[in-house]
């Protein structure tokens, strides 16, 4: 990969904001993204697992993309989720990307059939990208066993990046452990190795990573950001642990939903589509309060 | 439950036949379901595990459900798969078969995130029976937990049962763990019980369980049938035992495909979609050489 289509820094993973009856609400998503932009993140990445990505339809899916690119937001500005449980519809959602001119595509492998063999997770990339048959695709594969159930380990990507070296950019590691980040490192260092895991950040950058597509910057940016600068300070660190260390108390994504409602006083942030529940009163009280003690900004 | 919408007996979970490209073979589709029907299945379930429900879009389901309607299969012998990772699917799905007078719906609860809470579980599904608001519908919940990763546990279920009496209308066990079934049993005795798990046949009918939706009756319903007797004799329990433990050394899903083959004489029927990979010629030899040793039909 040597061309400008690069997914660095600092990249959020962006949450879906949907209205009381569950439908995407495509004008305060573009606002969001909008926002995160002017705080400095290098780009959103629609439709992750943090977006809730999975519990859209492929007609949602396209729609939300599109809002985005109306709502100001460049192409090169996202990197967008397109996978899903059934390949016809990861080649649906990727082929618009590209269609829309967003080459960059964050693609999660089919997820209800489990141990499947590296054989299996070669063959099911390589048919996408064999099928998509366009040399402008800029695939990012989404490592995240613990939702997908199907790994991609760094041989089984190596093997896919040197059969399409045109096309395999990079790879998003969300699986929080260290050992196989880098081994990624080890394994595709001329692809963008990105994590998901916050606070793996510093030792990515050392080791020459590319950045992070993360779920905390669609709240605390500057905390992440804090983690990919060339020197981090022991303080920065800390913040992190001390954030994390508050939102394991709670399901992740309601949390995430929770807090940026607070922070922008809108409480319509709080709507989760099935199958999350939204965070109870009484938990989003302690969240609230928990972040707010510990001197992070809740609104 | 009195209505004569019910799910007793033998039905199988069929095979999906799909082309050399993977595209969804309609008619071969269609001649399987009768196939199966003349041999005496009760009905078919179209779209489940064994069909690779989740490798297909909704398109692609709506489509394959006509062709059996249009292939002479009575919506009556039909309960079919609508479950998808994303609720707006699953919703689109039900729908269409509602509207296509099939209304026995196997529903699948989304299957990306992990560790939902029971009411979490409880919600989603009733979410989509409100929104589907349509008395005709007869839900059979799909709990497999070891794909789906959300089990839907029988106090969940007899929850839903007793909030929507009339439209809860079963369950498929799949998880192949028995005392997880004879809790189903002492807790929804009123709705049809059904297991994957072939050999827990006898004891389910002995507790008053409906009878299976499974993927044997693919290639070997008399097998299966002889399970669903009154009295069942040790050698068709041992004929079932001696079967899984050849199975057992090939992934289920390609061994499956390849004893239709073998036993249509249709090779064609080999062919699965990703993320599963076709059987290699040397599995696939010995699986058949293994099965006609002893002494099943492989044709």
């Amino acid at each position: 990969m040597t061309d400008d289509n690069r997914v660095r820094g600092l990249w959020c993973a962006t949450l879906t904001p949907v209205g009381p009856d569950g439908s995407l609400d495509e004008a305060r998503m573009a606002g969001h993204a909008r926002d995160l932009l002017a705080k400095g993140v290098e780009g959103v990445a629609p439709f992750g697992t943090t977006g809730e990505g999975p519990s859209f339809s492929v007609t949602e899916r396209r729609s939300g993309l599109e809002a985005l690119l109306r709502g100001g937001i460049a192409p090169r500005q996202i990197v967008v989720g397109t996978g899903c449980a059934s390949l016809t519809d990861t080649l649906a959602l990727t082929r618009h990307a590209l269609e829309n001119g967003v080459a960059r595509c964050l693609v999660l492998p089919p997820f209800f059939y489990k141990n499947l063999s590296d054989d299996a997770v070669y063959a099911l990339y390589a048919t996408l990208v064999d099928r998509v048959a366009d040399s402008r695709l800029r695939l990012y594969v989404y490592h995240i066993p613990q939702f997908s159930s199907v790994g991609i380990w760094p041989d089984t990507l190596r093997r896919l990046a040197d059969a399409y070296p045109q096309v395999v950019a990079g790879v998003k590691d969300s699986a929080g452990d260290w050992t196989n980040t880098a081994r990624l490192l080890d394994r595709v260092p001329h692809l963008d190795v990105l994590v998901g895991h916050e606070p793996d950040l510093p030792k990515l950058m050392r080791g020459g990573g590319a950045g992070t597509i993360c779920g905390i910057a669609n709240v605390y940016p500057d905390i992440v950001r804090a983690l990919l600068a060339r020197d981090v300070a022991a303080a920065d660190e800390a913040r992190m642990a001390q954030f994390l260390a508050v939102l394991a108390r709670f399901p992740f994504l309601p949390a995430f939903k929770a807090i940026k409602a607070a922070q922008s006083g809108d409480a319509a942030w709080n709507a989760l589509r099935p199958p999350w529940l939204d965070l109870a009163d009484s938990a989003r009280t302690d969240l609230v309060a928990s972040l707010r003690g510990a001197g992070f900004d809740v609104g």
